[in-house]
């Protein structure tokens, strides 16, 4: 029995072991009376977003809705123009921008991303995310999701699997669009958060967004946090990078059937090519030890038959 | 047009002003044309726990937990014999316990909470939960629980609401029971929550419970916690005291059909009759505003025909 008859097909996966793999599992977890069989409550499954969703080169989506905010809002802060990191980002000093550090990059998401309300910062994401272009392949970002994830996600969620991203980035910067581009509603976004404070303006309530970190949402803050926000262990992990190895090693250490993927992008030609050197994204002791933990490694190149929805 | 046409019967509820004003929400909520539908994505509903869902007299369940833990642990910890707000409890105290104020239940959260993995923790609860009766009832207190509550959930499910727990009680004690008592997965329940933290032991990844408050969802922490964890703004919300204020006021404020309820504990004989002197469970504000911002109060005496499954 194929979990893809009368289900979603994975069209877009090239015939090889990542695809059998994935068709294997989902058989054996739905099948009544097999060893492997999970009842739908537990069928959970968490998702990276940069990079495993969509793509995450040459910088990740976030950073460039933090870019264009920093240009957008520059009149307003005419301070900027001899501080860094802002100077660097308002003379497009690329040098300058590369050697932003995490202190950085916090004050520049901090000066983009608080100081309103949860409403008003949903509303900009959305405008930006609406008129906004790859560098490389001039088209929405929303339309330079995997095509073959959002397939896995649909078969997954015919098979009365639950499905949840697990990501660094900020949770609202991805509620905005998760729903209409994922299917997945914004409950089940989990990722990196600042405060919020709950406040009457004019009697009327709203949540202001607070320039402090609340959570972030990586390494092992991500099983941390699916405890948090899921509550139990879910049975299937993909990523595609050493910020997501404690998720996939804490959703694949739990009893029974257990699936863990991880996404290594190999295909410069097609979408881009990086691994151990790629900074935030760098993908090394996943790949080193993928298999002894028995986690599948796909990739672009020989596992896709397509990368972006055409 | 009635909601209950082939849906779950409010049949513990009493023909009322109430219960009309439940039926007549969903039915316009539900109503396709209708000027106050709504699509079933933003069907949220919000629902406190602690004398909403359950009984919270003559203590909370989870204090009953904490004592009775305190109880259990105390050969190991020879110290607390001498030391408040221990001593107090350990020698049945009813004034010494009476008088423990937030540092002391804090102090006794700790030591009955943390120091130990999720999975143990959960199991601790599980053995309390299936073994304890209430002192007044004598009935295990997941029997405890409003019919009339658990008609309601079922009536809103059935018209595709998402039905969520906001719960100042601890998210991973409520996570143990919500789904079987409830229908409420452990994803869908909102609660105070300590730190946790992931680490390998002997080479296995547990998450250890740490002494330490990550969030308390009471109060303002409500609707900041819905946001959190839901992302959006539910457009029903049901609580019983002043914890749950700002909680109403939230879902109530916001465009288009919203539904605000208040549970009016007022029946001494059936259950308890509470309200202004309750001490966390106080409610007075609530009762007082309630009429100004549209809030149906619910008073147990007169809305309910049956407090508790029969």
């Amino acid at each position: 029995m194929s979990p893809e008859a009368g289900n979603p097909a994975l069209s877009a996966w090239r015939d090889g072991a990542a695809k059998r793999a994935i068709l294997d599992f989902v058989t054996r977890v739905t099948t009544v009376g097999h060893p492997d069989f999970v009842r739908p409550f537990d069928r959970i499954a968490v998702f990276d977003n940069d990079g495993t969703l969509w793509v995450e080169q040459p910088l990740p989506v976030q950073a460039c809705f933090v870019l264009d905010r920093i240009q957008a809002l520059a009149p307003q802060h005419p301070e900027w123009r001899d501080r860094q990191p802002f100077k660097a980002v308002l003379e497009g000093d690329v040098g300058g921008i590369m050697a932003i550090g995490m202190d950085g990059l916090t004050e520049m998401v901090m000066a983009t991303h608080a100081g309103m309300s949860t409403e008003a910062f949903a509303a900009l994401v959305r405008d930006w995310i609406a008129t906004s272009r790859h560098p490389r392949f001039n088209r929405a970002y929303t339309d330079l999701v995997y095509q073959p994830m959002l397939e896995l996600l649909a078969l997954l969620r015919a098979n009365n699997f639950k499905t949840f991203i697990v990501s660094g980035g900020g949770i609202e910067f991805m509620r905005t669009f998760s729903d209409t581009v994922y299917g997945i509603p914004p409950e089940q976004v989990i990722g990196s958060s600042i405060v919020t404070r709950y406040v009457l303006q004019d009697g009327e309530p709203v949540l202001l967004r607070e320039a402090e970190l609340h959570f972030f949402n990586d390494k092992e803050g991500k099983p941390v946090a699916i405890n948090t926000y899921i509550g139990r262990r879910p049975i299937a992990a993909f990523g595609n990078s050493d910020g997501d190895f404690a998720m996939l090693e804490w959703v694949t250490s739990g009893p029974g059937a257990r699936f863990g993927l991880i996404l290594h992008h190999d295909d410069a030609e097609r979408e881009f090519a990086y691994d151990r050197d790629a900074g935030l994204a760098r993908l090394a002791r996943g790949l080193d030890e993928a298999p002894l933990r028995g986690w599948i490694v796909a990739r672009i190149k020989t596992d896709w038959e397509l990368v972006f929805p055409s």
